[in-house]
């Protein structure tokens, strides 16, 4: 086991930046040897926060291809804006580096072939950094799951629910509005599921997909794009895109059969005005159910139980929190989002000093990636049901393979050799 | 305008003989001079209710369409099971009664075309006794849409969460299971969106359909079939239909494509152990939005409201409740389900008073109708989307036509002379 891995972080952006004040740069057993950008006065801000975590200076590229031929470098992480995100992980994998990737998702479903086969070349393991798998919610709804207090489950679902408008795509930063971030130009021209993984993630989880279980259709229905247009013309002046027709429909609702017979529904929902943001997280089982209502509480319910409860989260969470979660609080809350980006970024490190398998393995990756051009293609089909590919060549159907364990997060919560707090 | 109508009812089950108790019976200006069902008990049953209610006894039929011939007969409530529904409803109209039917989904799409072809034989008009359309919350927010709050509808969704197996499916009643209810032989034969109204009644109202904008293609998704065959093999130990394999999914999700670009996502969700009922009710706008947490609440938000509100309804009761809901506030709540399914009836029960053509009318009814089959051949296909017959030979595309006003439902509110509550 290694007692310190090196790494190389590539994207300094709003993302990548914000990950290394709140994650990576904290971290003692985390060296980052390497930092790439194409603005250098980004990777100047990198080098002054790792300085301030006492940590030296990395070497700086604007290549990422250069940063990847330097071999002492174990671990690479992609933290850039989406559409690099794809070549990279593919070069970072024939490398050989444990690699790591930012959510969003791909492009055309050969970069998921391609990302596999890189994978399986070099045999690097490959992780999405869903940290919404680390939700405490989540977390909790998988074990419950996982022990059988669900039964036999049916149907999930998830949402992101979350304006974006004013507060990323069109973002005023310093008075000024933000032209250059990347997201925008996704919503102008594409139409579809862009942004499944928060949701899907844990779902994947608790239905145990590649373990025993797979997607086998996946059909996407988009609402007209009005939102975003509206907003354009009211509230920006100067924009490169303004006029341009906008193709992301406000709504896109997409469901999934699984070939256990289970049904997901995932909807995006980020363009129209909300009262709040909500990931409305469900699973429903023959014996239980866990229902998100909004952010703050959900709802759960158990054979035996009276109907008519609600927000009854806390009482549940006192039972049934989720090993890892209860070994985080013990430890003291950190990181991002109320300590899931940290939660995300130790499971990957972890495995990086194990030498082990991520607990978001290479295949879990890739069939996430695949559900965004999979529903752009059914949307531009009229909302046709698309075949989702087996990217494990059948071993899906080995329950305890490509797996490392009953709940498949465990990796990282259940050797007590292996602290997820390094130092304490 | 007539003072009083002569109404035929048919149908003395469960709901029949409910909904005669709470709000045929008692209105003045209705006279039940004929009833109908196969069972004469059944039928003793109503003569006493009506008798306690101070009104004459009817003549009573066990064949409805010997009561169909009766000229004297205004109007027709089919408030039968779902399975007589289409074939009296055809002979209703063909006899030419204004006719009233009880919620519930077509078996084939040709039973739709031959209603239309019914209702446009003699004229008689056709409505669904769709009680949702007269709830509070969704009476406020087509209020809200109408005048513009919520800006360009985008999408709307509802589902009937509402675990009926103990409640309705596999009812005890007195002690002993009720064998002889028709509903559980859909779930066992049958796999579709069996009960779309509840939800897409309102939305239709939301969406003008019919009035602008129709229906063009739907989709359906049905998860595996688990929980009722579970739940027979424990808790039933005698029932004619035990050990059949169980055909309706657990969880049905819909998605409807309007004309007008909007989506509609509809959820039916009967079978499952759940922790309350609900009916998700979702309208989303450019401007503004109305969305159901739970049966207790419902969060709206306008442009201008800072994000983060929750559970505001009863501020926006206070500002926008439909002019109907007030009125019918004001002169005192009666009837079952909080008052809807009295406003359901008077809507009816004016229209024949009045003449007029009803606001739920023929053309609203098979097309929510029509989902189900529709709904079953889309799941058949494994969820191909399958085109929404136009049932208006293109009037659909004019706003005002067939219409009756800017608020779909204001026949019965907006004209001061017809009082929606007789004797007041």
């Amino acid at each position: 086991m290694k007692e310190k891995i090196k790494l190389g972080y590539i994207g300094l952006g709003r993302r990548g930046t914000g990950m290394l004040i709140s994650c990576f740069a904290p971290m003692p057993d985390v060296d980052i040897v390497a930092i790439c950008d194409l603005k250098p006065e980004k990777m100047e801000k990198a080098v002054a926060i790792l300085k301030e975590n006492g940590k030296p200076a990395p070497q700086m590229y604007t290549d990422y291809k250069e940063l990847l031929k330097r071999e002492d470098i174990d671990a690479v992480a992609i933290m850039t804006g989406w559409q690099p995100h794809m070549p990279i992980a593919i070069d970072s994998l024939l490398a050989g580096k444990y690699t790591a990737m930012e959510v969003g998702g791909a492009y055309d479903i050969n970069d998921c072939y391609r990302l596999i086969a890189a994978h399986e070349a070099t045999g690097a393991p490959l992780m999405m950094l869903e940290n919404c798998c680390y939700g405490r919610r989540e977390l909790a709804a998988l074990r419950m799951v996982k022990e059988g207090l669900f039964g036999d489950i049916v149907h999930c679902a998830g949402a992101y629910h979350h304006h974006l408008v004013a507060e990323d795509l069109l973002k005023v930063v310093d008075g000024k509005l933000d032209t250059e971030h990347y997201r925008l130009q996704e919503y102008v021209y594409r139409n579809g599921e862009q942004y499944p993984t928060h949701e899907l993630g844990p779902i994947s989880k608790v239905l145990s997909l590649g373990r025993g279980n797979r997607m086998v259709s996946l059909a996407s229905f988009a609402s007209s794009a009005k939102a975003l247009a509206e907003y354009m013309d009211k509230n920006v002046e100067e924009h490169p895109l303004k006029g341009k027709d906008i193709k992301q429909g406000d709504i896109v609702n997409t469901v999934i059969t699984c070939a256990g017979g289970q049904t997901i529904l995932l909807t995006l929902d980020t363009t129209l005005i909300r009262p709040y943001y909500s990931r409305d997280f469900e699973v429903r089982g023959t014996k239980g159910c866990c229902i998100e209502c909004h952010k703050q509480h959900a709802t759960y319910i158990l054979e035996g139980m009276k109907e008519g409860v609600f927000d009854n989260e806390q009482e549940f969470f006192e039972q049934y929190d989720h090993p890892l979660h209860q070994e985080y609080v013990k430890a003291g809350e950190r990181g991002g989002h109320g300590g899931i980006d940290w939660l995300v970024v130790r499971a990957f490190v972890e495995a990086v000093k194990n030498g082990t398998d991520t607990p978001i393995n290479a295949y879990d990756t890739v069939a996430w990636l695949a559900v965004t051009p999979l529903s752009e293609e059914s949307i531009a089909k009229g909302g046709v049901p698309v075949a989702f590919p087996d990217f494990t060549h059948g071993k899906w159907m080995t329950p305890g393979e490509p797996l490392m364990g009953k709940y498949s997060l465990d990796v990282i919560c259940t050797d007590p050799d292996t602290p997820i707090f390094p130092g304490e």
